[in-house]
């Protein structure tokens, strides 16, 4: 029997996805479980996006451009345009979702041994994707006590080695709804123009920005038109996950030829996704004000009510739709799971995400959970009461 | 500035693509182009599929299960069943595109410098998704003058290194047209077991089979349910290139385990591409039977008129819609940029893709072309009547 690469069996499993299971255990069970573990917004898609499926007319479902339609990646640059980044069509190859843009700017930027450098607690997939390209990935660990703001540059500076090629955020925050402020990022414009790096942004979550904070993009940092690469995607925004559509920019002209070699290869993006990613563009203010309204409310609801939880600690996230938060317990990866297999509270209970998965030091957020306001408020307000019952039982409680 | 990837540097540029500026300004000419030189079937989309679009009801377009949906790998499978391929919906993850399932494979079964024989001409992107995994391509070559069958096993036996891994046909091939037969793939699969060796089986033409030939499955080798891989794909069989949806196939669950955790990494394959890719499920034998005559009097049609042409061979493809042909030129590259940039007959010109990009061995194919018969009789006509036109006053003629 032929062997599995020893890539395949380094691939991590999702630590969300171990809990599964237990979470199908206890539905079966008959207790409802309260998923704060996903990142799967509930929010309705747009409904220009739903109309523009309906009508679709195509007799012929066509391989569109390998980086996609160009009617597309104008309007997309026009959106662009619209909040002040200054980029064209040309700087754009439509993806397979925001994914798939992580993984061309891995391969095309970095060599197998090069080091990417990312702020911990990161998108676990971060590493699924370093690892099936055979790079590594350099967590510099940000602290919850501030917020998981950007860790001091130094610490990036005594990271950086002869294999460093590129620094990678993600803003605002996946898991930690931090926002990275524009002094921040220019901070990393000096560090990447001083050690000629590349600049990664991971801006999916860009529209989810709170309390009258001020997205600011990598594309924005003068002078970094060669480093700066977006990673960008309609699966929040629109509440479009399943469309599979994303988009890798950068003004680097080499980056984005070598980016379409890869995109050649897989032949199209989703095309259908493509007509619906391009029909959202119409998307009207008022859908985004609702959205808007309906997270700031949820959070602000999760994150009071977490904080007075004895022993809970939440940052408020200034971004994003996750917090990662820490728990007064011996060991989060248990605990959740605990939750799932031994804990109910008047028949309900509620799934976090183990923080452990988020870090790449060993060792680090085995006290923390993410949780993920894309609930109701009423099945929050729920949520977290559950977990407030849990930890007065939970035996490993510290 | 930082430096492309090495391997960003290496991705071969598609030959096809490189053409394309020609074809472009021969159209500025006001020269109609027939495009031989394409895999995208004029074919009609299946209605079922379509309605399936226009019927699309849900709300929130979601990430479906990394695996795919179940009820898309359940009736799937039952397809697979119905055609005498016994497997049931573990076996089966659905892939963005047969690409995914490929580029899958390669990565959960090989490691990097590892070796995969492949029977050239083959798929280009096969090189491409190699590349990207860090894999190597051992070609084997087949011959135009028996129509590209299987070369002799010996000829494999002597390119096993410690480092071969797999060995990967494409049945029926893309770009040679040729369909293996029961007894070539019975000898792979004494070649495999006796090397302990993947079989990669890439079966995205197996509904284009003719004159009463019976495709004949990887899946269905004997004793090979730990080593034989299949990857699909709806693109061809339903005419939905852009719906992106394939499949990775195997009876071998730590295999299907692994390309599990790479699924999960990118989330989920298109939600609606599944939507569709289960409606085609229900597409009326008609609808094949009507595609079937059409691309048999199609294939009649052009390798007939191909082989009156003084110099030009084309052998008579079992499969697919391709065929590879020899023509009397110095080289074919040459020859095929000449057809777009300099030559035109009665306002009308044609496009072949040149045989080279399919061979990995240098200076292979370099009097040969693929054809692909996806367009109507009548422009077929005229396509060939233009090369033949051409071939008389192509100053590198042979
Ligand atoms: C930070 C971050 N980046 C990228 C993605 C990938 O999303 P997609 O591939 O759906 O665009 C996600 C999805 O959750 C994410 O949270
Ligand atoms: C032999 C072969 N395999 C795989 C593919 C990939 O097709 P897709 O990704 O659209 O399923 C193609 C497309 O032309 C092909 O010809």
């Amino acid at each position: 029997m032929p062997e599995i690469s020893e890539r395949g069996c380094l691939m991590p499993a999702s630590p969300i996805r171990k809990l599964v299971p237990f979470a199908e255990a206890a539905k079966k069970r008959g207790v409802k479980v309260y998923h704060l573990n996903i990142g799967q917004p509930d929010i309705q898609t747009p409904d220009v996006a739903l109309k523009a499926i309906r009508n679709f007319d195509q007799k012929v479902i066509e391989y569109s451009h390998s980086a996609g339609n160009e009617s597309y990646r104008r309007k997309l640059a026009g959106y662009y345009q619209g909040i002040g980044i200054d980029i064209d069509h040309n700087d754009i190859i439509i993806t397979t979702g925001g994914s798939e843009a992580i993984s061309f700017a891995f391969k095309v930027c970095l060599n197998p041994g090069d080091e990417v450098i990312i702020p911990e607690p990161f998108y676990t997939n971060y590493n699924a994707f370093a690892l099936a390209a055979g790079i590594k990935v350099v967590p510099i660990t940000s602290d919850i006590r501030n917020g998981f703001a950007l860790p001091p540059i130094s610490e990036f500076e005594k990271s950086i080695t002869p294999r460093t090629r590129a620094i990678m955020v993600c803003n605002p925050n996946n898991p930690t709804g931090y926002l990275y402020s524009r002094e921040e990022l220019y901070q990393l414009r000096e560090l990447v123009l001083k050690h000629d790096l590349y600049l990664f942004a991971d801006e999916v979550y860009r529209e989810f920005c709170y309390d009258g904070n001020q997205h600011f993009s990598v594309m924005n940092l003068e002078g970094l038109e060669e480093h700066a690469v977006l990673m960008d995607s309609v699966s929040k925004r629109y509440s479009e996950c399943g469309v599979r559509i994303g988009a890798l920019i950068s003004k680097n002209k080499k980056l984005i030829a070598t980016a379409l070699k890869f995109a050649q290869a897989r032949l199209s993006p989703p095309s259908l996704g493509q007509v619906i990613g391009e029909a959202s563009l119409d998307t009207p203010p008022a859908y985004f004000k609702e959205v808007y309204d309906e997270y700031i409310s949820r959070r602000n609801l999760v994150i009071e009510k977490l904080n007075q939880i004895p022993g809970v600690f939440a940052p408020m996230p200034k971004g994003a739709f996750y917090s990662v938060i820490s728990l007064p317990v011996d060991d989060a990866d248990k605990f959740c799971q605990w939750l799932l297999e031994e804990f109910e509270y008047e028949k309900q209970t509620v799934m976090l995400a183990p923080a452990t998965g988020f870090y790449a030091t060993p060792g680090l957020g085995n006290n923390e959970a993410r949780i993920a306001y894309v609930l109701k408020k009423e099945d929050l307000t729920n949520a977290v009461k559950c977990l407030e019952e849990a930890l007065k039982v939970y035996p490993g409680r510290k």
